[in-house]
């Protein structure tokens, strides 16, 4: 293997708090441990496409790591391997990830970092097998990567959310009222849960967990019996009700338009109060979970994901994704990445621990 | 005028963070300056109704200036001049309010201090008009009464919003999304135009201002054009489209049933993407804004407001509303205290300020 | 008078919350509103001597509001009347203002718009009166300037403040302690006693009113015999201890050096200690008090300011200061700015009120 | 073994966001799990010594996750083999630890849960060799103790350090400052490091790697020469110089008394003053670090530990200490908890990753 001495690097899909403290990582310790020129691709995979790049240095990433975001920006949807195109007035799809291999070498890059998610993992891993040399560093705001203990952004939303909770209490109890907040999460519950565990919240809905509408009446109906004149229900947006309950989130504008409307926080509260004749109060945190500064955690933990895949950078690894075991970031096969979600097991720990506080998750 | 020696108090209408600050200014105040015993009313006017009261003094009210809510509990519909009853299976309403002054009586009180909005300042005229002494003290979340210059509550409210804006700042910006936070603000755009100012959002929607969903496609057009890949819109929860176009807030969830989900936010975000063929992102704070600890500013103002009305009241005053004009707390008539809301003027110096920095209102 | 087409720009003195706000407000609103081009000198009146200056726009000042600091820099000495020179080995003083009238103009400047505190303000004045066209803008993280009700960065300040003193409170509670928090405040006790008066603070000393040790000790055992096990003092950095008592703040490093350590902070906290036999904890909040992101009414404040000084300035105007006068930003006379600071009555609403609740400010 | 019934819970040592969160854990689980009652004493050994204590029930429980503190209140110093007592004058110690037995005895508790450090934690074994059951709960703001991942209360200590440096950040940088933030951690460097590492500190400081004052001058000189205008020190408590310099923290304070007055930080601003001839601005957290809300990190650890102590409690485990392994709660001999302190190894992932991004420890 010759010496490593130019690599890229881009950040892909959904937003997630740490984005930039990776890409400091990254690119001070390429530069000054290993004296390793840094390309960024702007926008994910569209970047590369579309050849937007932009130099990184250490000047470039100097006080950047408290910034949500990504300097580099992001997307959700670009695939080298699936590019719609319009042929004939019909849409259809084109693999253009010979053209991705192209540009890649045309900036001399001997690697490409992709920072990402289920999705962008995916597409590196399928560039790796077009003989591309990548690492990747796992980004997910939900947790939910079986391949690491834990991924920066998580901590950060779960902060945003616990927060709405201590907002919602106080305001709940001295106005007796029933309060939904509808956090992210659409297969794993984990911002829900810990949030819920964190700011005691009454009812935990998650995807993992199937809810009945009685039993959640039942839980308000026994605090109410108990003296517990409110209630806070904290419901991931993927939380879905037994037994064939539809969850609607389609609306009729007018006669004629059917239009997005609402999602499964403001149906859960329609369906309390007609079940229960109280009002229901309901706040989508939506992308508030993936904006703002990170935490001290998912800075920390952003760094060390960047510094580390540098060093694996500059040894010449490939096909690894960084990972956090215990307290040490290690490396993973990529592979191994995009296998399996980290789910909440109905049954863990940590769901025991809820229930032991008196939570419940509408199963009962 | 005999010396005051009992008073009662009761928090009325939606929380606002500062209730607490507030009854604990007017309860050390009376107890230590004045020698004033002051009994709370629970829940608002429903504390009267229901003869549901507590003890306040210096120690009940220790270690509360932090919190969010009201230890006195309030409700936002007990008006003691209409009672809903059952009359031969029908809902109808009875003046109760002799009721309330027998119980006023009945604990040998003096005066009422109602801490409370339009709503429960307008029952406490009403009262006051039969005889019972009452002092105001200001309290909306929305700004809105032009009795007094700012009210306590509407800082945190503010703080709230604007560190909601600065997360979807971050993320709006890595990601090129247009997003919609939706605040409160059903007749006045307080919270929306300021915090749309101290967060930079691009568009400001509010009640006082109709706008045109055109004008705010074209607002966002034209950033596109100067190169911003991202809008951030606050609109106020009534905020209204010009010329007829009906804000949806219903939907049919099954072909049989009607129910809420979503408010205008939800309904403009789907606008706008029919229109632009972009995905748009909503966030609803709701009752966020009503919650958490209060800001430094509301908690001095609400102690302060607290202060003053215990030495009104030991002064034998009455049919008055605190009130803080510049930099002192003074009075007004409890009369003028509901006269007319204090509402966003198109051509106000902050909406010009706003203007100056390139906001648009959607009425350009 | 020509139509004012270029104008310089300086932040000087010590750092505050919301100065880009103002950066932010005064270009936007001269390039969009007024067709001004703007040039930033850097680093205050050490930009105009060196000729150091950055080029402002529409995109400069783009994603700065949420910002601390300033991205023009400050500097607190430098004076183009007091220029430090070493003649002969000696240090002398120069009076270079014929130079920075020079560049200047060299600039083809028609106005230098000013944002400092009373130092910097005060050689803006003396600019004016040598021909320069000069318009100030308020900027005391103390808000002792008494020209204006309020200037930004307060309360951003006393929201620090506050948030340390709720940190220590329950701390203090727990652990039965006594906390000493030291805040700024050489002259004028805004942050203490408003920090004091939010966070509940037990004893309040500020410059204003002189404080003798005995009446701080009484305080405390008073409290400790109606059972209140803690104390949380806030102490001003200039508080001064009444009738000669030193309070010391150098120190002998070792047998041959004298340096400074320590403030007012530490010398109360081993005074208490010695007098009182209990341990007493001090925390120094410092510079923490003139950085981050500033409050939602500081960005507001702000942006107006710089908003109405382009204003000003488009007309012509000049020797003024823009100020806020209750709701409104207007102007006053700029040599009235620099007269007379705004400092703590002790017979003021707010002290009052602050004794009201039980609060001592140790000259009982 | 016989059914555990009633068992009994104190707090002790220093202050640690999270105690809260414990409590509530353990006393709802033992209520509604196990059925098992659950007195609190007072101010630690404190209590049970003097036979304060108070009845702990879910309700007692409700609504204290959020605050800080502990509810029980805490004391450092009490302990049953060691009561300082008068005799004939002079100061001694006593051993009461068969009054604590008994006063255990006398409640019919049949376990002790002591939720404390270091020193805490060895008082429990003591106990537990003179028969008494006890259980420990990990509790070090420091998070030095090594038979546990992580203990709670730190993440809350980082993030009020951390964003303590962010506000030094923005006002360092736009001032050309260099800034001293002193952290606690007299024996143990984790929170100058890892809050070092969030917020971007040019230098860290910590108790296991002995800095030389040459070498933190030598780090900002080549700062200024990269154009770098500010730094950053971070510094731990306990930090020291290399080679016998004196870190000196008394002070004359007049001409016959010797008081204590400011610490590391102050010495190290005023060794740099004098070396770099430029003012260094100073910093102390002190107690900020212990208290206010804890994060939801800590809220959860603290909830899991109190609901698996209780659980052990119900199954009749002693001399054992529950601690956090990798994401499960399990549990450790209470002998092997106490043994060696959990430092920070300089050659540790995270002090290299540190170094790779630039940072300096000041022994290079």
């Amino acid at each position: 293997m010759s010496k490593i001495q130019r690599i890229g690097v881009l950040t892909g899909g959904g937003d997630c708090p740490g984005l930039n403290a990776v890409l400091r990582g990254l690119v001070k310790t390429a530069a000054y441990d290993h004296d390793i020129q840094v390309v960024g691709f702007l926008d994910g995979f569209a970047g590369v496409l579309k050849d937007r790049t932009m130099r990184l240095d250490g000047d470039t990433v100097s006080g950047i790591l408290q910034r949500g975001g990504t300097i580099l920006g992001s997307s959700n949807r670009d695939n080298p391997f699936r590019v719609p195109v319009q042929v004939e007035g019909e849409r259809k799809f084109e693999d253009r990830s010979e053209e991705a291999m192209r540009i890649f070498d045309r900036y001399g890059l001997q690697l490409l970092v992709v920072v990402g998610g289920d999705g962008s993992l995916s597409i590196a891993l399928e560039l790796a097998r077009k003989g591309m040399p990548v690492i990747g560093i796992p980004k997910t705001i939900d947790n939910d990567l079986a391949a690491t203990d834990v991924s920066f952004g998580f901590d950060t939303a779960l902060t945003t959310a616990t927060e709405a909770l201590d907002k919602l209490h106080t305001t709940a109890q001295s106005h007796h009222r029933i309060m939904v907040l509808e956090v992210m999460g659409r297969y794993a519950g984990w911002i829900a849960l810990e949030a819920g565990v964190a700011g005691g919240g009454d009812v935990i809905l998650v995807p993992e967990i199937p809810f009945r509408i009685e039993s959640v009446v039942g839980a308000i109906k026994e605090r109410t019996f108990r003296g517990r004149t409110f209630t806070l229900i904290v419901i991931a947006e993927g939380a879905k009700a037994e037994g064939g309950e539809v969850v609607v989130s389609k609306v009729v504008a007018d006669s004629t338009d059917s239009i997005r409307l609402g999602g499964v926080g403001h149906w859960l509260a329609a369906e309390l109060e007609q079940r229960l004749e109280r009002e229901v109060r309901v706040t989508v945190l939506g992308h508030l979970q993936r904006g703002g500064t990170p935490t001290a955690f998912d800075r920390i933990l952003g760094t060390r994901y960047g510094v580390h895949a540098a060093h694996c950078a500059a040894e010449g690894r490939k096909e690894i994704m960084v990972s956090l075991q215990g307290t040490e970031v290690t490396e993973v096969p990529l592979a191994d990445a995009v296998r399996e979600p980290r789910r909440v097991a109905p049954d863990s720990q940590i769901v025991r621990a809820a229930r032991s506080v008196g939570t419940r998750f509408g199963d009962e």
